[in-house]
């Protein structure tokens, strides 16, 4: 208790996931947004599923939020820092906080600082899409996010992840780029796209039209789709609006077949001709480690 | 709108995750929850961070909820999916549905059967403790549950998915084990023992006190706890009550050291030495392979 003699009690930085869309707010986050005095509501790292900011706006009490862009969050630590030593400041994020973010340094300038921090959790991408899938939780391996490519940038990161996962029988999740500035969200078919790109790059001879997929759509809202099929079946499929999120299985257990197949509706021979195929890929990596 | 004409419209089962503990539970959950005319709700698969399943009890309107432990939720399927055809059922879990439980299967069933279902996301331990860690998300592995060892029954298998793990540079979350049975949930102490001991068996020269490990107690509630340190460091730190969840991390990068050190007062000689231990340790995975 010897914070009391130095007014420390009570400073607290929160930063709140608000989950994947405005109905999957929790009733601890909603009643810490609206103990604060202010809330910055980042704007820029993803975007909800269902329900627009403006749904946030309305449960929230009004004249506190501020909903900011990356420049703020990136250049306005210090502003942002100073405030949360004197008033009771939250970070308001999409999903859980620092799955997606990149707010850890803000945190961690915080603590330095002595100010208390406290993280409020919700739904996540993360978990949801695993979740949906019916893949088993700790079947995953590393994970990857997409990107657009750039002019001179087509990095091929994503596919050696994939391919190290693969090898070890492990499943693999990859977040889709957004690009907030551009309104840009890259949807499952520009994925798989680019995956095949790469794969031509690297010349590994792993993947093709006819290897598995799940694609998800707008997770954790009323209008949520999951597909899974060949590269070729999901290519030409309408997933709707994003935010999108694919996942590439490894080798599956008969239950996990068995919810690809009924739960994601994927054709039973692409399945199966996926099992034999990333085994023959896992046995490849064992003969190779 | 062909299925108007079967009478299947407005059929549904819902799995409604209720998040971290009793406040963690969202707007559609509760939403959900409430429009359904029975809701079975799993105790024995996790416990809640704060709040019982009473809290919970009070947020639902009454007479409606039903709590169940495993051997009714792998039993009776058959008179779960029975009722479901006839009226709005929901099963409702902690965290988000799917990642810690194995209620797939009844998924699959219901999905046979032309069972329309949903899924209700919720914050999920997943998610809390990759975020409340300030480890990256994309640089975990495979995760792996450490279960109470039976007499003649010792499993090595979580030590060798953090050696798999740790020689790719990437974390390991370990899910600590709950037995609902007999009110029995691993602490942070009991599962850093077991992979010593598992260490003895297996003697790859991998682990011992001086490593480095992250457990986290509570997480979503109110006191959670957060503390990096040596295995032994947090084998005589006091985490409190159950659930406990432990990371063992890979190679670091700076920021995530920086988040050990500052937010989860890692001391930092033990980060940078775990550092240097961890870049030796995928050294001689990559020669190995």
């Amino acid at each position: 208790m010897v914070l009391l003699c130095v007014g420390r009690v009570g400073v607290l930085l929160y930063f709140v996931g608000l989950g994947l869309s405005a109905k999957d707010i929790s009733l601890r986050a909603l009643s810490v947004l609206n103990s604060c005095d202010i809330v910055y509501l980042d704007s820029y790292t993803s975007i909800l599923a269902e329900g627009g900011l403006d749904e946030i706006r309305r449960l929230i009490k009004p004249g506190k939020l501020a909903v900011v862009g990356r420049d703020f969050l990136e250049e306005h630590v210090e502003e942002i820092l100073r405030k949360a030593e004197e008033r009771r400041v939250a970070i308001a994020v999409i999903g859980d906080p620092f799955i997606a973010t990149t707010h850890i340094s803000i945190r961690v300038e915080a603590a330095k600082r002595g100010i208390k921090t406290s993280v409020i959790h919700a739904s996540s991408i993360l978990s949801a899409a695993i979740s949906e899938s019916g893949l088993q939780a700790y079947k995953f391996g590393k994970s990857a996010t997409i990107v657009f490519p750039e002019k001179d940038y087509r990095p091929t990161y994503p596919y050696r992840v994939l391919l190290e996962n693969l090898m070890r029988g492990l499943h693999t999740l990859f977040f889709l780029d957004f690009k907030a500035e551009r309104g840009a969200s890259m949807t499952i078919r520009d994925g798989l796209s680019l995956l095949l790109e790469m794969e031509r790059e690297e010349g590994e001879g792993v993947l093709d039209e006819g290897c598995l997929a799940v694609g998800l759509s707008r997770l954790g809202s009323e209008k949520s789709i999951t597909y899974a099929g060949s590269f070729k079946d999901l290519q030409i499929y309408d997933f709707g609006p994003p935010p999108h999120t694919l996942i590439i299985p490894g080798i599956l257990h008969p239950m996990e077949e068995e919810a690809l197949i009924y739960i994601c509706r994927a054709p039973k021979k692409v399945v199966k001709e996926w099992t034999r195929r990333a085994t023959a890929i896992k046995l490849r990596g064992t003969l190779k480690g």
